[in-house]
């Protein structure tokens, strides 16, 4: 079975969105998917760009186009206890060391409490029973998940999203090449059928397109 | 036949995959297309947020999805000449009072040059010949691009985007509501049929969604 990488953020609802869909489409292509916890907000530091909620019109639309499309896949929504909240506790805890299938349980579990069910996963207490309802010892995880470690890991794995190099979340790794977002799932399909452009290991031939105008950085 | 606004901007192939789409979607649904050029730039300076091709690992992005997506939808794409590019000439141009097939031939024509020819649409020979191509008097329309009444319609217009919330391009406006981005069509479609959530004119219950942590402003 080939790796399919998926770096996501409990915070972006787009990546819920996302990952009540990617399981079925790697199943189809003989992939595996594999959870990778990443913080957004790093990328976005990284990245020196403003995430959706952070721009007043485009939360606004984020917001209504989420709805859109959980209605349109059929996916359970219900707003969530706040947004943006710190996901580092929910990221921490989906980033120990488990057998895959209950990995895949947890990271839906806190996926589905966050976005389908309105649970605010910032506090532990929530974690703990939504992990407990999935089997797990959830006392224990989220004992583990404020450990240097468990700290290192999110880290370690955001830095490894960056190098790939990600911008946002989803994304997705497949075949050494990123898709991101929902919405690249056809292309990514695509891709794991052999179809479209490959450019792992080529040149790009719009990498040499130069700029003959730049617009005044904009500032916060 | 009611009235789907399109707002865009040459600058954007996304606006171009979208306008190569949008035309047959506003057909199965009684609705003709209103296109509506707007400055890309403007919407980023008054949203205080960044452009893909400002974020070297989106722009590097961008170009390889682009590319997969023609592909899939069939469509045909050619590295542009430049980007980004001022596309304010072929803007003007092509916010000339016009019948309705004719605007629409024209904005086709500036579309395909720009993301199917590499052709220079900066360069008002180009915009000329491009323009006289589909029977208009290119000429007379790169003279018109040049007056104040040229340009205060496209600042207008973008005035206008703005005013309905747009921060991007496409932006589509129809049964009052926005649907932004090639990826919204299914959505919007959905909308034409009477499914899914309606927004226009009610409380939107996930405005009061308040957030419980913010990042640091991140900083150019």
């Amino acid at each position: 079975m080939k790796t399919l990488a998926f770096y996501f953020d409990f915070i972006s609802p787009y990546a819920y969105l996302t990952w009540t869909q990617i399981g079925a489409l790697a199943d189809r292509h003989q992939h595996e998917v594999e959870p990778r916890p990443v913080l957004f907000a790093a990328l976005l530091d990284a990245n020196g760009q403003k995430g959706p909620a952070e721009i007043p019109r485009k939360r606004a639309y984020t917001f209504r186009d989420v709805a859109r499309t959980a209605d349109r896949l059929g996916v359970p929504l219900a707003p969530p206890a706040s947004h943006p909240f710190n996901p580092l506790l929910a990221l921490r805890v989906a980033s120990a060391d488990l057998p895959k299938d209950r990995k895949h349980a947890l990271v839906d579990a806190l996926f589905q409490a966050t976005w389908a069910k309105g649970i605010d996963v910032t506090v532990a207490a929530n974690v703990q029973r939504v992990t407990r309802e999935v089997g797990l010892d959830g006392g224990q995880l989220v004992e583990w998940s404020a450990t240097p470690e468990a700290k290192e890991r999110v880290k370690k794995t955001t830095a490894r999203a960056l190098d790939e190099g990600a911008f946002g979340v989803p994304t997705m790794l497949a075949e050494g090449e990123l898709f991101w977002g929902l919405d690249s799932l056809p292309n990514l399909e695509r891709r794991l059928e052999g179809k479209g452009p490959i450019f792992r290991g080529r040149d790009d031939p719009w990498a040499s397109i130069a700029p003959s105008a730049t617009r005044r950085a904009s500032r916060d």
